[in-house]
C-alpha cells in the first residue's frame, strides 16, 4: 500500500497482525497470529484531540513480543495481548493527519506503541519525532540510535561498570543489541567474547564489530567447556541476553565480584515459567558475591540525550557499526518473528513496510 | 577435658573432627565424620613463631560448613574440606602458649580457622583478641557481635537500602543471621515478615524479636499463595538465607526494582548442585528490574568497627535480643550440624567445649 493520494482520501485500508489464539510453547504460527484489513478513517472529524494519523514506514521485530502471546502474567515485560486485539510494536512512521498543532502533515516519528499495521490512530503524547534529515538512515533510528542501542548502552554505560581490560562475554551477541553492546565494551577497553549461533555469525562479530573471539552455541555440546576455553581467567560482566542455560553456565565461570547484566532472556520466552528449566547453581551467587542486575531501557529515558549524543559521536567516527535485516511488507511479520528464534539473523530485524 | 594444669603440661590430648568420606546428598552421619583424638605438644619450642596454642571454649556451627563435605568445588563459601584432615569452624578460645609477644596465656580470642577441636596450633595473624570484661556475654561474640550479627548488618546497612515502611521478606527468619537481620530492618523503619519451620518458632520471632508477621513454610503446601497472603502489596526486599523453591516463590512476587540480598542458600548446600532443582523464574529479574545481590560478609571487615559500635549501641538500649542455641561437648558436633536442616533451631548454635 503507498502513501499517493492520502491527502484527499476519507478512509484508508490498513493490514494489522492480531492475536487469535494464545501461543503456551514453541515458536508462534498463524494459528496465533493473522492479519486482517481495517478500514481507518482520515475525516478530521474523526480523530481525537492531540491524535495523529500515522502511516508506518518501518516496524521494529523484538523477542520479548514473544512473551506477550501466552495470555499469562509471569514476570513479563509487558501485559500480555488480548486475544482478537491486534499485536503492537515499536515503529517509525509518517503522520498523515495531526490533531495535534506540535505535527504536522509529513512529520517523521518514532512510536513507542503501535499496533503491528500499516496505519494506526495513536495519541501524540507517545511519538517522538525524529529529524530525517540528520544524515542517519531511517533504520539506525530502530537500531543504533534507537532502543536496541540504547539498551545495550545502559547496560554496559550506566547499569555495568566493566573496567578496561576485564573479561566480558556477551550472548546473543550478533542480535540487535549483542553487537552494540560488544562494540561499547570494547571502546572501554575490555576483552570482549561473544556467542551466537552460527559460524557465519562468529566470523562476522569478529570481522565486522571488533570482538576479539567468539563462538556458535549449536556446535558446543559443553557450555562449561566452551567456557573454560574461552575464558581462562574467569568472566568478569556477563551481558545477558538469553537466560537459562548459558546463564547457568556462566554462574560456573564467574570471577569474584562479577556483574551479570541482564538485558533479556530470549530462551525463555517461548514457556511459561513454570515448563521452564531451572537455573541450579544459583548459590555461585553467594560466594562469588556476584551482582546479578535486571534492567529495562525504558527506566533510563531520563539519559536518551546522553546516549544520543555519545553514539552519535561514535558512529561519526566510525567507531559503531550497524547491520539490519530488512523484511518487506507487513505480511512478513510472523515469519520475522520466527526467525529471532532460529538463529538466522544479525542484527536488528525490521519490516520496511511503505518504501 | 578441663584447662587446669596445663601450664605445666608438656602435651595436651585434643579431640577433632575429621572427614571420613564425602558426603554428597542428604544430611552428614557418622559415615563421613569422625572424632578421633590427637596429643598437642606445648613444648614452647615445639610452638612455631607468631602462632598460639589455644584451647577452643566455644565453636560456632555453621550451616556453610555442610557445602565443604562434598569433595566438589561448586560455587562454595570455601574449598572443600580434605578427607583424613580435621573441619574447621569458628571459635573462641583461650590461649595457653604464645609464641607471639602481642598475646599472652590466658587471653581470649577470636579464631576464625579453627579445626573442630578442643585445642589448636594456629597462627597469629588468623586470631583477634576479645575483652571479655566488656559486659558482653562470650556466647555473643559468635551471634549478635559476630559473623551472624555482622551478615545481617552488612545485608541490610551496606548491601540493601530498605527504605522505611518498605516490605521486607527475611527468609530462615529464626536462624542466626535472620533474628538480627529482621531486627535491624525493623529499626530502619520496615514491615518484615519472616518464614521459619516451626509454629513454635513463628510464635517466638514476633514476640522476641519484633517481625510483624511470620509463617511456617513447613505447613504452607503453596508458597505462592503464602506470599500472596502476607504481601499484599509485594515484596521490596528479600534477605535470602535459604535460596531454591523459596526464592523461586519470592520473584513472583516482587516489586519492581526490588533488591534480593543473598546471604545464603541453605537449602541449596546439601546437594552437588547438578542435583539440585532449578529456579525457573528469573526472567522476573528483566522486567521487573530486580537486583540480586550475593555477599560475603568477610569482604566488609573494613566495616567491623562501625558495626561492632552501632551493635553494640542496640544492644545496650535493649534495640536487639540475641538466642543462643547451645550444646555441650566436642562430641556432640555431628549432631548441631545435623539439627541445622532439619528447622530445630532457634538463633545462633554453639557447642561449649571446654566450660
Amino acid at each position: 500500500m503507498g502513501d499517493v493520494g492520502n491527502e484527499e482520501k476519507a478512509a484508508v485500508d490498513s493490514k494489522e497482525w492480531y492475536l487469535t489464539a494464545h501461543a503456551l510453547e514453541g515458536v508462534p504460527t498463524s494459528d496465533h497470529l493473522k492479519l486482517r484489513t481495517i478500514s481507518l478513517s482520515l475525516a478530521v472529524d474523526s480523530i481525537p484531540d492531540r491524535h495523529l494519523v500515522v502511516q508506518n514506514l518501518l516496524i521494529s521485530v523484538d523477542p520479548y513480543n514473544r512473551t506477550r502471546l501466552t495470555g499469562v502474567e509471569d514476570g513479563l515485560y509487558f501485559p500480555p495481548f488480548k486475544l482478537n486485539e491486534a499485536i503492537t510494536a515499536i515503529t517509525v512512521g509518517r503522520v498523515i493527519r495531526s490533531k495535534d498543532s506540535n505535527y504536522k502533515e509529513g512529520d517523521i516519528v518514532f512510536n513507542f506503541f503501535s499496533p503491528v499495521a500499516e496505519h494506526c490512530v495513536v495519541p501524540s503524547e507517545l511519538v517522538r519525532k525524529l529529524d530525517p534529515t540528520s544524515g542517519v538512515p531511517l533504520p539506525d533510528f530502530l537500531s543504533s540510535l534507537g532502543l536496541p542501542g540504547f539498551a545495550a548502552w545502559v547496560g554496559i554505560d550506566v547499569v555495568g561498570d566493566p573496567k578496561p581490560g576485564s573479561n566480558v562475554f556477551i550472548s546473543a551477541a550478533a542480535g540487535a543489541v549483542g553487537i552494540y553492546a560488544g562494540q561499547l565494551a570494547k571502546l572501554k577497553g575490555c576483552r570482549v567474547i561473544g556467542s551466537t549461533g552460527s559460524d557465519e555469525k562468529v566470523k562476522l562479530i569478529k570481522e565486522e564489530f571488533g570482538y576479539d573471539d567468539a563462538f556458535n552455541y549449536n556446535k558446543e555440546t559443553d557450555l562449561d567447556a566452551a567456557l573454560s576455553k574461552y575464558f581462562p581467567d574467569g568472566i568478569d560482566v556477563y551481558f545477558d541476553n538469553v537466560g537459562g542455560k548459558m546463564l547457568e553456565a556462566v554462574l560456573n565461570h564467574v570471577n569474584r565480584h562479577a556483574q551479570i547484566l541482564v538485558c533479556g532472556m530470549i530462551s525463555q520466552y517461548k514457556k511459561i515459567w513454570t515448563e521452564r528449566e531451572g537455573v541450579r547453581n544459583l548459590l555461585n551467587i553467594v560466594g562469588k558475591e556476584v551482582r546479578i542486575q535486571g534492567f529495562m531501557s525504558g527506566s533510563y529515558f531520563d539519559r536518551f540525550e546522553d546516549f544520543t549524543k555519545e553514539m552519535h559521536g561514535y558512529i561519526k567516527e566510525g567507531k559503531i557499526s550497524s547491520k539490519h535485516k530488512i523484511y518487506h511488507g507487513i505480511e512478513s511479520y510472523l515469519e520475522c518473528l520466527s526467525s529471532l528464534f532460529t538463529s538466522s539473523n544479525v542484527g536488528k530485524v525490521i519490516i520496511e513496510v511503505n518504501p
